[in-house]
């Protein structure tokens, strides 16, 4: 079929030419895409309640218009990588009903019954099954597409499936370069800039830092990535949990992935001490102590999994030589606490914000926020090869998280 | 056309056929491959003098059979790379004539006046001018084809491209595996082999550091390397140089292709040592000195050129990030020492030897020059990021090539 970019009507007639509903079947349809990039329509027969959510990709950013085109296998890849990731994270995914590489489309399970994440953190909503889901989604995606567990050349099939330069793009412009400058992309809070000026864009040693892991995610292969494994790609309750919006998937550095999903939930962590005047003292400590043991058990369970299954079965040979798991390991840290921090900096006033942060109204208590948390950020970009455990890059957060205080140094 | 494996005489009707040859012109030919993998036949009108070779990948390794299968894309991949180093180095490649990626062949530039580079330096030939070349070759390949200088998204279709999992698993045992195990694949001097039982496979960290090197050879998309950059896959005289037998070309670490040249560079340096029978003292010393000057020329004259390349144009930002070049090239540098001395320890025990040390027809002598070649790699390795210059490599191996002196370390 010749593409064409649908709208509401149209969508109703392609699911049922494509044997998705009956011709027959009174359909509701509506476009719900609250994310930047992709149109995602939601299709429900009313009657039967049989419900299905329908992504398409428009040649373009679809927040920014026709200005912006992007490349539209980025729908393919996120079907195959969505299915590579429900094969070895069974259940973790939503299910994929339908793919079509010409119309650049997408059909997979209405999740609706349960909500994002981040909307449900901002009001405090406790998951207490998270860290053992989320741990076992990263330790099997990573382990099990790395060149320790597959052959080589199916390793290598894998890295030429998920090429994936318009979506990297993003990622690389405004993770690692544009915050480290005054750039134009940048979206910035006006009483953060002096902050800025002043302080944080004369540090060239940051952006060198940076740099080193642009360069890495430029270039090392190692496991098929999610690529934006925040909580806002994420559906959740107290016994669910699913990953969605793996657009981004392409084979990256192992450490990208985790570090981006323990910087997001430390972003939260900290963005409690600008909501004073609407939580008690009492409630932010309790939901903090359920981010912090959160957080400990999403690296200590993810650790535990991903070596478990390296014992099992692994396909080099360099998998078994005395020392190299621990060396391995002992990186593939550092490099998570780095990424971490790049995470929690580009949040702050690079293009994309979270609501976490952002929702505090007040100018100038969200930049007491915002320095706080570039801060704290620089020291865990700073010295991550100091850190041995997830428990130091915690209890460093805590410890400094007030704003009346002066930060201390881990 | 179908593929089928062409002998002699049908190497003869397929050149006229294809319009390199008139059809009525009377040609000889001869198979004159002395590499592992593939056919290659020279083909000639002795009456007009007109040349030519023709490289054809039959679908298993040549020198095993049909026991051996191999991916023929890898004449392809060679005839691509060379096109791509020729553009990028210009004259220091074969023109290449025709591409078939049918028939797996490729014909390309006879370079038959200029003798292999390995021959002529067990005979103690000098190359003037071989610093200069290599160095811009390695300068212009690795700068040129990496992410600092190209746009992420032509970079990520040059991965593609380059995908050579078959050539690289060759690599993949044979440098990084089979030397640090007693593996059958490994061709072992007798006399050796107490000292590799007793002291070599009993030194865990060799294992280790290999294996770190084996994982940056699997998963560091960094630039289109040449692959198998040894002064047997050269021609050269005192004028010229150029470069074939591209067909391990895959876009890995850059480090890879610098140090695979300088360890076989070392490798000739130390093997005078077992050949004081054959050539004078004197002979010896002028002619480490030139190897000496060249391996310091080639390194100094690679960074100087690389980093021209690199002030004159760069793509990505980071390239202009303060002292990430820096940070850059001295990585570049103990990455390309401890490759070097991998490529020093595989030729002397694993699979594929050089007739540098090969040739020295004592068994015991061949041993104490093999013995001392593990030695000074082991130290080269282990001890990589101490060394800042070039020179300290060669000033290590100058004081510590003798058979009958203790090592004495850097």
């Amino acid at each position: 079929m010749a593409y064409s970019s649908l709208d509401e009507s149209a969508i109703v007639d392609y699911v049922k030419n494509v044997g998705l509903y009956e011709q027959d079947e009174s359909l509701t349809v509506k476009e719900i895409g609250d994310g930047n990039i992709n149109m995602v329509f939601y299709v429900k027969n009313e009657k039967t309640g049989k419900s299905m959510i329908v992504k398409q990709a428009y040649p373009y950013v679809r927040c920014v218009g026709e200005s912006w085109p992007l490349n539209q296998d980025r729908i393919r890849i996120e079907a195959e990588a969505i299915e590579k990731e429900g094969e070895l994270a069974p259940g973790l995914v939503p299910k994929i009903y339908h793919q079509d590489d010409d119309m650049h489309i997408m059909v997979m399970e209405d999740l609706s019954h349960l909500g994002v994440m981040r909307g449900q953190m901002l009001t405090m909503t406790k998951f207490p099954k998270f860290a053992d889901h989320i741990s076992t989604f990263l330790a099997n995606t990573l382990y099990f597409t790395s060149d320790i567990y597959m052959n080589p050349t199916d390793k290598k099939e894998l890295v030429k499936s998920f090429i994936n330069p318009d979506l990297c793009k993003i990622t690389e412009d405004l993770i690692f370069s544009d915050p480290y400058y005054d750039h134009e992309r940048n979206n910035i809070n006006p009483a953060l800039k002096p902050y800025l000026v002043d302080v944080f864009w004369k540090k060239p040693e940051l952006r060198l830092e940076a740099s080193k892991f642009k360069y890495k995610f430029l270039t090392s292969a190692e496991s098929l990535l999610h690529g934006d494994l925040h909580i806002g790609s994420m559906f959740g309750d107290s016994e669910e949990t699913k990953v969605f919006d793996s657009e981004f998937a392409f084979v990256g550095p192992m450490a990208f992935d985790i570090g981006l999903l323990i910087g997001n939930l430390l972003i939260n962590y900290v963005s409690w001490s600008g909501k004073t005047d609407k939580f008690s003292e009492e409630q932010i400590t309790d939901y903090r102590d359920h981010l912090e043991t959160m957080i400990n058990d999403i690296y200590n369970l993810f650790e535990k999994k991903f070596i478990a299954n390296w014992n099992k079965k692994s396909e080099d040979i360099l998998a078994e030589v005395e020392g190299y798991q621990q060396h391995f390991m002992k990186e593939l840290f550092s490099d998570t606490v780095g990424f971490a921090a790049l995470v929690m900096i580009r949040r702050m006033h690079g293009l994309a914000h979270n609501a976490d942060v952002d929702d505090i109204e007040n100018e100038e208590l969200r930049k007491d926020v915002q320095v706080r948390m570039l801060e704290l950020a620089e020291e865990m970009l700073m010295n991550r090869e100091k850190y041995s455990k997830i428990e130091d890059i915690t209890g460093f957060i805590k410890k400094n998280v007030e704003l009346n205080k002066e930060a201390v140094v881990a």
